[in-house]
């Protein structure tokens, strides 16, 4: 019957540290979404398939988890798709149901499957894992945290301007210090106006947000080989130097979109510039948002070079509005915009460049320990008397000799213990450990409760 | 493209109110596992099948949510399987994976992976969700949160005591006012004992888990159906009705395992008489649970009838100690005792009784309104401050008409409303709103933010 279990790959266990440390994340950015109105929902993990597939092209489908129908699936099957060993062909007729996917799909379907119980602008926000087969790499996972927040139902530019206010809150209070880009997907628009190569939007914009990783060249070389100009594509790098946004209106004035992204921005930094920020705030003409969808304001977060400057790490949040979220289900005309943290980025620049609160509690503060049955009995009654005063407190289950007993406190890294033998029962005065010092002292309880209160 | 979405049956969306409030009853939990120093975990929703299979019975394998194998999972297609339409048959080689059925087998399989990083005792809780594809019913979902709290690697009944404990106290906090039985299954071998029918013990726990359900003489009826003598049956019914430990110590004088049962049932008494509780607890011997791992104590939680008189609800949570829970992953001798929390059906009693904390926020406490574009702006400041003041807060998005922002405030239910017009601006006193009464004051921002704060 036994055997040596193994987890699947790209899955993971977290230990008790590692769940503390990704709850405080959660807990952080949770609260920054709820003072600015922000609700959470929740969608189950299985979705239909039907909803699932199309959704993310075809490398999406292709590393979507499908789940197996129950009872006699074979009896359902495509007889042909079998015969002609199709998989992919078959799988409509065995599986109904596949795992998420990310979080943007599922909040599409349910702003339309629950319109009538909504009020819009509808703000909400979902902390939930999604499941990708990708290939498992380093930092690479199959399940893993999507964090994100979105308002549909209004094209109010003040939306852009909370979202950004919530990137700056929850990143000042996580302690991470970063950057962050916005653009807007109108103004690339306007650049392609410029060049004279609109119908090579797509090309362009894919091009421009590789520049930072691939450099000027190799994005004209791009460009070229989709068809676009040399002359063009060499216009739009130009275009792509300025960095203000009275110059770009100048270089926009055939270009009415582009002039109403230029507008666009303003407007959005007429909100921020009245109330502050604690990080830094950019506009960067080449940041592009692979996504499609995207049509207006994007955004984008990094951790600040200039604070961690042998990190290496890419974005760790980003977004934008998009005007046809909820179209693909029947539902028009339902503007939104959003944007996601990426916990697991956010948990390792924490992690590599140790801006955990030093407070942050992972074990209770206190170990309590008896050195015989008594005393054992007579600590259980100690313990209770500290939870009670609503601080955490484990106790060790036995009256086990003081090696073994402290052995345990050590790995637990319990920063205190009591201990408690005939002597401590008898006075009342217990004795009150700090493990880091070795410094003893005997006090009664409540003289610990304050200590432990203050600690 | 468009098509009319839907949700997997047994699945289901929650809203904003549904998910603050399963929250709510989570977090208080947390709290207390913390406040007795249970550290969290978390293990992934899919899991090797060969860790699930085979542990939850026949009934259980075929309630498991099997993943496809992604890829080309044809190719390697048990072929004499597929010929013959055998869909169970089939499975292993199509499907890796499965979906996590309960979270006990994966804690085992954590504990036997992991042990080399953990110390012993181990005190974990998980509170995730987990998938069967039972028939959907009223109450009854494929997707459900489990919530767990075990010991492992120590026999002390302090354990028991502090698990007592963490329900009396959790359900305290939760304002749920419940009793807790104790029985101990060496206590029911004892009855087996004294009854002479030893090897009949799985069918007399089996049938006397049910007395409460179908009564005495249908439980006689089962029994004898198992080939218990109708004598038999009578005897073990009668010491049923035995409702003291020292009366029951008499008729257990020659079972040694009854006996151990009794008197661990007093160690753990012992140690709970000594701290008290807010809820009852009782012995009840009839206790059974039906789940055959139990080896010691067992427990079981239900709302109070006394307290809830039309309230029909079964047990809302239970637990026990296993002696063996890691065996089948190949590593011996790892006594635990866990219990856990029906987190749904601690929902519907809250919901069915109105036990929900009057406080308990859904919506920020304040929408802000500009009646003009200028005052809008201005607005946005007000409504950055009060966040700021650490107090959610909603802005309604554009300058619109009064009688559309007062509608989408109603219907969000927030409480009071800041209305912000020339008038307003200019004088920095500002139109706070009071909901529910109709009530309009002027007041400062910093007035606003003291009643806020105090409401």
């Amino acid at each position: 019957m036994s055997s040596k279990p193994s987890l699947p790959k790209g899955t993971r266990d977290f230990l008790p540290h590692e769940v503390i440390k990704r709850r405080f994340i959660f807990n952080t950015i949770r609260r920054v979404f709820e003072q600015y109105g922000y609700l959470p929902i929740e969608t189950p993990a299985m979705e239909d398939l039907k909803t699932l597939t199309g959704k993310y092209g075809e490398e999406g489908d292709r590393l979507l988890f499908k789940v197996l129908n129950n009872g006699d699936f074979l009896a359902k099957a495509d007889q042909s798709a079998l015969d002609s060993k199709d998989s992919q062909g078959v799988i409509p007729s065995i599986s109904k149901r596949g795992l998420r996917y990310d979080l943007t799909v599922p909040f599409a379907r349910y702003v339309v499957m629950h319109q009538n119980d909504l009020n819009f602008p509808f703000k909400r926000y979902q902390i939930q894992p999604v499941w990708r087969a990708d290939r498992p790499q380093k930092g690479r996972y199959q399940e893993f945290y999507q964090c994100d927040v979105d308002v549909v139902g209004s094209t109010s530019l003040m939306y852009e301007a909370e979202l950004l206010h919530i990137y700056d809150q929850a990143f000042s209070r996580l302690g991470v210090k970063v950057v962050i880009q916005i653009n807007n997907r109108k103004v690339l628009y306007g650049l392609a106006e410029a060049a004279g190569i609109v119908d090579n939007f797509v090309d362009m914009t894919t091009a421009i947000d590789k520049l930072d990783k691939i450099g000027t060249d190799k994005v004209i070389e791009e460009m070229t080989k989709k068809g676009i100009s040399d002359e063009a594509a060499r216009r739009v790098m130009n275009l792509l130097k300025i960095d203000s946004l009275d110059e770009l209106a100048v270089a926009f004035a055939g270009s009415p979109t582009g002039l109403l992204g230029i507008q666009e921005l303003r407007n959005v930094h007429a909100y921020i510039d009245d109330s502050g920020l604690h990080n830094k705030l950019v506009w960067d003409i080449t940041l592009a948002r692979g996504l499609n969808y995207y049509t207006g304001c994007i955004m984008e977060v990094k951790a600040d070079v200039e604070a961690y400057p042998d990190l290496v790490m890419g974005s760790i949040g980003g977004g934008g509005r998009y005007d046809n979220l909820t179209e693909v289900f029947g539902m028009k005309d339902m503007s939104g915009v959003g944007i996601s943290f990426g916990a697991a980025r956010i948990y390792d620049v924490m992690v590599e460049e140790n801006l955990w609160p030093e407070d942050l509690p992972i074990v209770p503060p206190v170990i309590v320990m008896g050195m015989d049955e008594e005393s054992h009995r007579y600590g259980f009654g100690i313990a209770q008397k500290i939870r009670a005063s609503g601080i955490n407190c484990d106790m060790y289950p036995e009256a086990a000799k003081f090696k073994k007993q402290m052995k345990y406190a050590n790995a637990q890294h319990y920063p205190h213990a009591i201990i408690i033998g005939e002597q401590e029962r008898d006075s009342g005065l217990l004795t009150f450990k700090t493990m880091a010092s070795g410094d003893q002292e005997k006090l009664d309880i409540d003289a610990i409760i304050t200590r432990l209160r203050h600690d």
